[in-house]
C-alpha cells in the first residue's frame, strides 16, 4: 500500500460515524491523510477534525486505492456496494454494519479475541458488532473461565440514539411538546416515546424478530465461541439519549460461586464493576465512557445455577466507534 | 355482622387508595358506609366519593366491627398493627400490601383462582398480589394448560408511580429542569431518573434483592401454584409516569406451537392480545385500562422450547386497587 496510514470514514456524518472522527483525534490516531465520505444524500456538509473542518464527499467516486484502512459506518446497502470494492483496491475494511457473517467479515472485540487478526496477510475485511452484543460479551467472556454458559436471557433497554439524530430530536421535542401540555403529533417514531416505552427497535422479521434481537444473538454466539448457546434477546426502546443498558439472566452448569464471578469480572479488561449495594446507570455513569459498566450481580433465588447481572454502556462509543478505532490500533501495529 | 356492606379503605390517600374510591364509584359497589382512613399522618384531608367530600380518619382510633370488610393499602406498617385486629372485630381484610404469607392471607385473582375464597365461613383475611406478579401470572396462568413451564425470566420496567405521588412529580420536576437547563438536584431519588434508567427499586437485600423482586417471584410461584417453578426477576425504574411493562422469556418441556399460544391467550380473561406486528405500550394501551396486553408472541431463536412475550398493564388499577375490588365483589356475592 501507497500511503498505509491514510485512512476514510464513510458516514461521517451520522451519529457513529462524527463520534469515530472524535475518537480518532482523542486518541491521536497515527494517520497521514482522513478522506469523510457519505452517501450522495449526506455529502457536502464538513466535519472539524483537528481545527480544520474537513468536507464529506460522496463515497461513489472514491478511489479506495489511497487509503490503507476503510471504517464503514453508513448502514447496510452502503457496506454492501462498497466494501468489497474497497478490499479490492487494496484497502483493508472495518465494518460497523453488521452486514457480513462470520466467514466474509469475522467480528473482533480486541478484549475479548483478536483471532480474526492474527497472522493475516493483504487487506482484511473484519466487523465490529453491535452495541448490544458488544456490551453482553465483554461481560460474558472472562466468566468462561468458571462457568460452562447453557442459556442467555438479554432485555436490552435501547437509547433512543440507537437510530442516529433523528431519535434524539424526536424523544426532545416529544417531551418538550407534552410538558408544554401541546398535543403530540408523533413523527420520527410512530407514537410516543417520551414517557412510554416501545416493546421493538425497528421492524421485526416474519417470526417477529427485530434486526438488534436477531444481531444480538449471532454476534454473541460468534464472539462467545458458543454456536450452539441458547440465547433469547428482548429489545426495547425507552426515553433515554444515550447509553443502552442489559438485565442479563444466565444459567451455568455448575452452581455459581458469587464471590468468584465478582473477582473475575474485577479483573477483566473493559469492564468496570461497580461496588454492591450502588449501580451504574446509562446517564451517571456510561455515556461517554469507554468500558461495560456492571452492577448488581446477583445470584437466583432458589437457583444456585443462575445469575442475573445489569449492564449499561455508551452505545455510540464502545458500542460501536471506538471498538472500531480499537480494532484499528491493533491492525496498525501488527499488520498494515 | 351488623352492616355487611359497610366498607373501609386503609390508605385512602395514596395512588392506591385513591384509585380504588375511585373504583369503587366507577362500579357502583354495593356499599352502605365507605370510611376512609388512613395513618396519623395523613389523616385529615379529604378524597372525593360520589359527589361528596368524604374525611379521611385516623385509622388507630377506628372500630373495624362497624365495618363489613376492610381494604389495607397504608403499607405493611400498618396492615401488620391493625389487619388482625379488624379481622378479630369480624371484618373481611383484602390487603394489597404484600405482607403476609401465603398460610395468613392466600392470594387471590379472580381471573386465575378464587379458591381462597371457597367454602369460607367467618371474617377472611385474603392479599392480593403485587402488579409484577398479577401482570405476568395472567399471561401464563392459561398456558399452563399448553405448556409444563420449566424457568420464567422477567425484566419488570416499573413506572415511578410504583413508588407513589412522590415518584410522579419528582419524574415531571426533573424533566422540566433538564429541558429548562437547570442544574439537576435529585430529592426523592438518589440520582436523575429523567432520561435515565435506575437498575433497581427500592433498596435491595443482603443478597441484592430488590421487595419487589423477591414478592414478583414468591407470588408468581404461589398464583402459578408452581411452588418450586424457577423465577428470576429484575426490576428496573424507568422514567415513565404510570403502566408497567414486562420481557418475560419461559422455557417449556414440550417444544412450543406459536398458534397455540396465541389462541390460548386470545381466549382468556384478564387479557387483551395484540395483533402481530403491533404491540401495546403503558401509554397508549395500559394506562386507565382493566386488563393485562400482549404483544410480541415470539418463540425462540433455534430453540423451539423458549417463548417471549411482552406484557404491559397499569400498574395502580389491574396491578392493585382493581384485583381488591374484583375481589371484593366475589366476596360480597359469595361470603360476607
Amino acid at each position: 500500500m501507497s500511503q498505509p496510514f491514510a485512512i476514510a470514514v464513510i458516514g461521517a456524518t451520522g451519529t457513529v460515524g462524527e463520534t469515530l472522527v472524535q475518537i480518532l483525534e482523542e486518541r491521536d490516531f497515527p494517520l497521514t491523510e482522513l478522506h469523510l465520505l457519505a452517501s450522495a444524500e449526506s455529502a457536502g456538509s464538513s466535519v472539524a477534525f483537528k481545527g480544520r473542518n474537513l468536507r464529506v464527499r460522496e463515497v461513489d467516486a472514491f478511489d479506495f486505492s489511497k487509503v490503507g484502512l476503510a471504517f464503514f459506518a453508513a448502514g447496510p446497502a452502503v457496506s454492501r456496494s462498497f466494501a468489497l470494492r474497497a478490499v479490492k483496491a487494496g484497502c483493508s475494511v472495518i465494518d460497523l454494519t453488521g452486514t457480513f457473517d462470520q466467514q466474509e467479515a469475522p467480528l473482533v472485540v480486541p478484549e475479548i479475541d483478536a483471532q480474526g487478526l492474527a497472522g493475516a496477510n493483504g487487506p482484511l475485511l473484519l466487523s465490529t458488532p453491535g452495541p448490544s452484543a458488544t456490551a453482553v460479551a465483554l461481560a460474558l467472556a472472562p466468566l468462561r473461565e468458571l462457568l460452562t454458559l447453557q442459556r442467555v436471557d438479554v432485555t436490552g433497554c435501547m437509547a433512543v440514539s440507537t437510530l442516529g439524530r433523528e431519535g434524539v430530536s424526536e424523544l426532545a421535542r416529544q417531551t418538550a411538546e407534552l410538558l408544554n401540555m401541546r398535543p403530540l403529533e408523533p413523527r420520527f417514531y410512530d407514537r410516543q416515546v417520551a414517557f412510554n416505552l416501545l416493546a421493538q427497535v425497528g421492524t421485526p422479521d416474519q417470526e417477529g424478530h427485530a434486526a438488534v434481537e436477531r444481531r444480538l444473538v449471532r454476534e454473541l454466539r460468534e464472539l462467545l465461541g458458543l454456536p450452539l448457546l441458547k440465547v433469547s434477546a428482548s429489545c426495547i426502546q425507552v426515553p433515554v439519549f444515550f447509553g443502552d443498558s442489559f438485565t442479563v439472566s444466565l444459567q451455568s452448569a455448575e452452581a455459581i460461586d458469587l464471590q468468584q464471578v465478582r473477582d473475575c469480572l474485577e479483573a477483566a479488561t473493559g469492564l468496570e464493576l461497580v461496588e454492591e449495594g450502588d449501580y451504574p446507570t446509562p446517564v451517571g455513569d456510561a455515556v461517554g465512557q469507554d468500558v461495560v459498566y456492571v452492577g448488581r450481580v446477583r445470584g437466583g433465588i432458589d437457583d444456585p445455577h443462575q445469575l442475573s447481572l445489569w449492564l449499561t454502556a455508551d452505545n455510540v462509543r464502545k458500542g460501536a466507534a471506538l471498538n472500531a478505532v480499537q480494532v484499528a490500533e491493533l491492525l496498525i501495529k501488527g499488520h498494515v
